[in-house]
């Protein structure tokens, strides 16, 4: 029933999240878990845990809480791509090469295929377990190894004119990791992370937490 | 009014993010904006932005939009500490660096002042802008440097032991970036970013646009 129904992306961001607690769990022996403990590991009320178990279609009948393996099943069916997916990180400096060590092995639906940079340096060498493409490749890359997510790593004042290249290349996904807000056309997902708004948000709340403690 | 009363999570960090956009576009030299305008840029609604911006006991009475200069110090005023407040990297590999590249000379009100690493070919090194200090003398130097804000970057395996010696040290808040889930006590906040999750959302709607556009 849920199958033609786009979920919102906060529920598909905490799903992921069930997951990856959900596998440290079982690398540690446990098989069954409440929804209460799971939304104290996630910082997170027991009602939103049950609702999002239930937008799935799972809901727990056995006293024992969740089986955790068949959880972990039931998200995977529903976020990961049966054939999986191919990425590509593009700016292979200090951030790029930070996310590809962190990306590697992770997650078995997601295969990071290819990266990309203009340093003669870094090209047709492996870094941090990937293979660097020369950027102007990245045409003829992108389709030879079906690559339909990128991630974007590189320099603020290459951001517009590479996101433009790779969605002209047929990509699908981009995560922008730069410092630019980047438009898309409707059929393209475009996810934006920036640090400093993270990093804002905590000195607000230090900020206001060492207010009424004086 | 609002003094005293925390904002929601989700509201300081579109506050920090309206922030952003507006310090570009007085780059660009333009001086007004309409709620839909700011909205766009964000991909949220224009009531979302007129309701943050009334919390903050802001609103535009001209017909011209909104003063963005007035509006960039309103939200500073709200958002910031006055007396600025100091910030430590712990953690000198190629996220820790990247993460220094990104955050220097981006906001006066949070400075940069430290970084942790136990490589002995980085202590004592200037590194992406940074002084490098010997993660032994974290102590000593989160006192002496008045820091009260870390941004987790150390190996995974090592996560849980830092996160228990900065608080110990007094650290106040903590952006981890590292993939491990942390506990903290409740006078100290907490921001977790698992990059994994971002991607996995990408990759959910990527498969879900695939299906229906066949």
């Amino acid at each position: 029933m849920m199958q033609n129904m786009k979920l919102p992306g906060k529920t598909v961001e905490r799903l992921s999240e069930y997951r990856r607690i959900l596998l440290n769990l079982l690398a540690e022996k446990k098989n069954y878990i409440y929804s209460y403990e799971l939304a104290a590991l996630l910082h997170i009320t027991a009602v939103q845990v049950r609702r999002d178990l239930m937008l799935i279609g799972y809901s727990s009948g056995a006293r024992k809480g969740y089986d955790i393996r068949e959880l972990v099943e039931t998200i995977g069916r529903i976020i990961d791509s049966e054939e999986g997916l191919n990425v590509a990180i593009v700016g292979m400096g200090n951030l790029g090469r930070a996310v590809a060590s962190y990306f590697r092995g992770k997650r078995s639906k997601l295969n990071l295929v290819a990266s990309f940079d203009n340093d003669p340096q870094k090209i047709n060498k492996v870094i941090s377990g990937v293979k660097c493409f020369d950027i102007k490749t990245m045409e003829q890359t992108i389709r030879d190894l079906n690559i339909s997510i990128a991630i974007l790593t590189v320099p603020p004042d290459a951001a517009k004119n590479t996101c433009d290249e790779i969605v002209r290349y047929g990509i699908r996904g981009i995560l922008n990791f730069t410092t630019v807000s980047l438009k898309v056309p409707p059929d393209v997902y475009l996810e934006e992370y920036d640090m400093i708004t993270s990093i804002e948000k905590v000195a607000y709340f230090v900020k206001e937490n060492l207010k009424t403690q004086g």
